[in-house]
């Protein structure tokens, strides 16, 4: 298996002897939430019973928190296993996904066979979708996955397009997958996100997670939300009935309680992602998108990721996307001391260059 | 989703306001080692990373602890994710599993559309598996799942049929995977396992767990060794990369540390095993099977999970496994008070009846 991903800490410490600053891995800067903590060390005592297959607590307390039905909840380990539940549960033939794009979804697809037409986003349209991909949602495509604000290149979908693309989903009997990991981070997250169309729309499924917005990607907690129930009892058979730890469930619930970590938690990055840019800007990197909690840019300096690990940071290399040349490069917001020695050692890395 | 296993603690707290003493899940009763809590909560510090991808450091510890090459190691969220990775990886068309067995087996296997004989072990024999399954195997099959010893009958199969089985699929080209996830349990794990034979037959494929052995149901841990590194990685692409969690592997890495809990756990567990035997055979009661942590047997009185269920302790009812009528029941081991109460119970039970 070979590590395609960022966040290997792990691989930085078996060569260096040391921990790096990982912005390569999207997650909350502030770690797991203190709720979150307690809720897992009180949930030891029971650990070793086997969790609830039915996640009831847990679906009930999204449930409310999203305003989403909890029978229309499918709760798993991480989105990523949701994302291959998907697959193994609707078993598509055709496929049509934006590039670049999360990895998963064509792993996910090419592990059931699926074929895959994709939909190049354009560098120069800073890779922005247009209406250009309405045009290719046909009635030979099963399934669609979109992220929004799209990963890597954090960029947001209007969501005047996003309402077209669904209405032509739902015209041509494509099932659409809208990966809304990123939502929380948003300034506007309600007015971002296409719950409130799920029941009208079961050709519909979002995709959430706990990993990036609640620090939490060890833990393994993400879920999605569609009001088919057919649907949703299909990916709850296409794998173990026991995928929500017990220790992931205590969690969850805890941490949907937390307002303050959560507000605490955005205020930072809302600053933190304007100091990054502005720090970028100034060493001469032009940012392309910035959306949620990570920004993505193109180096004019070739080895970037290579140099930045040699000085104890790790970034995300994004060569190896579909649709994306060597150059472009994703880092999280992190916090202010760790965005300052980034910007730094960018710094250092640039003037030596000139 | 329908709840077809035992372990159903919250369904019992809902119905009842409190909780139930559970013998229906296998698990040991000494609940999660004191050394993995400390290592799950030591690893809570860094749960905002995403997990190893390649579970280095687990799968070096548990490769020494195994004497098997962590390449040929592939973990997973449990046991039961590793059965439908199984499935998934190598697509079988025609399998052929034991009646009554785990019912995870089925259920992976149907979820990729495969056919599946059964053979029916006889309640004459108190369902103990003999050579006439040898005819069974035929080049016309993929993939036989066996348990050693089986869920639900906690009975053994012999090493030398065992040997039979596995040079039979050799010679069919049959995937023979080996549940030995009890193995742990048993009063001679090393002679009662497989594993020296897994270099010369990459046909073999051994499970195993944390789950119940080291009371860690909650958490998520299971493995499978296997020494085809094709198929290992056939497995790792057949869901997400991030399904062990870093709470999981820092538990299981710490308790293969952890002997002392190992021995003080195989001490109570064979002392009250013969405890419950004893005292069920007074109830009048009669064993059908007792390896490893688990007792099976058929219950003179109709109801009797029902009847346990009212007087607060869960007990397996069997009557939906495949190839068992009504009647058939599974408990664990538990502790003495626990085990001392449950009989109270079945006593009572018992008495009103008679």
């Amino acid at each position: 298996m070979s590590l395609i991903h960022g966040g290997d800490v792990e691989g930085f410490v078996r060569d260096f002897g040391r921990e790096p600053v990982d912005f390569s891995a999207n997650c909350n800067p502030l770690g797991l939430p203190e709720s979150a903590k307690r809720a897992v060390i009180e949930s030891l005592d029971t650990a070793d019973r086997y969790p609830d297959p039915l996640s009831r607590r847990l679906r009930e307390t999204l449930g409310g928190h999203l305003d989403v039905a909890p029978e229309s909840i499918f709760c798993a380990a991480g989105a990523a296993e949701v994302i291959f539940r998907i697959a193994a549960a609707t078993g598509p033939k055709h496929a049509l996904l934006l590039a670049p794009g999360f990895a998963e979804y064509e792993l996910a697809l090419r592990s059931v066979g699926c074929d895959i037409d994709f939909h190049y986003l354009s560098p120069e349209n800073d890779f922005v979708l247009t209406d250009s991909l309405l045009d290719e949602i046909r009635d030979d495509i099963d399934i669609i996955f979109l992220c929004n604000p799209n990963n890597p290149t954090a960029q947001l979908i209007e969501q005047e397009l996003l309402l077209r693309i669904l209405a032509r989903c739902r015209e041509m009997g494509v099932l659409l997958v809208l990966d809304e990991c990123f939502n929380g981070f948003l300034d506007d997250p309600d007015a971002r996100s296409l719950r409130p169309f799920l029941t009208e729309n079961p050709n519909l499924v979002i995709l959430g997670a706990f990993t990036k917005l609640y620090g939490m990607a060890g833990l393994r907690l993400g879920y999605c939300l569609n009001s088919d129930l057919g649907l949703i009892e299909a990916l709850e058979r296409a794998g173990q009935p026991w995928c929500v730890s017990s220790v992931a469930s205590a969690a969850g619930i805890a941490v949907l309680d937390d307002s303050e970590y959560l507000e605490r938690s955005l205020k930072l990055i809302g600053e933190e992602r304007v100091f990054l840019i502005e720090g970028l800007e100034r060493c001469g990197i032009r940012v392309i998108g910035s959306g949620a909690n990570f920004i993505f840019f193109r180096s004019p300096v070739p080895e970037l990721g290579r140099l930045c690990r040699e000085r104890g940071f790790l970034i995300r290399d994004c060569s190896n996307y579909r649709g994306l040349g060597k150059g472009y490069y994703r880092i999280a917001v992190r916090t202010h001391d760790e965005n300052l020695k980034l910007l730094e050692a960018l710094s250092q890395i640039m003037k030596a260059r000139a």
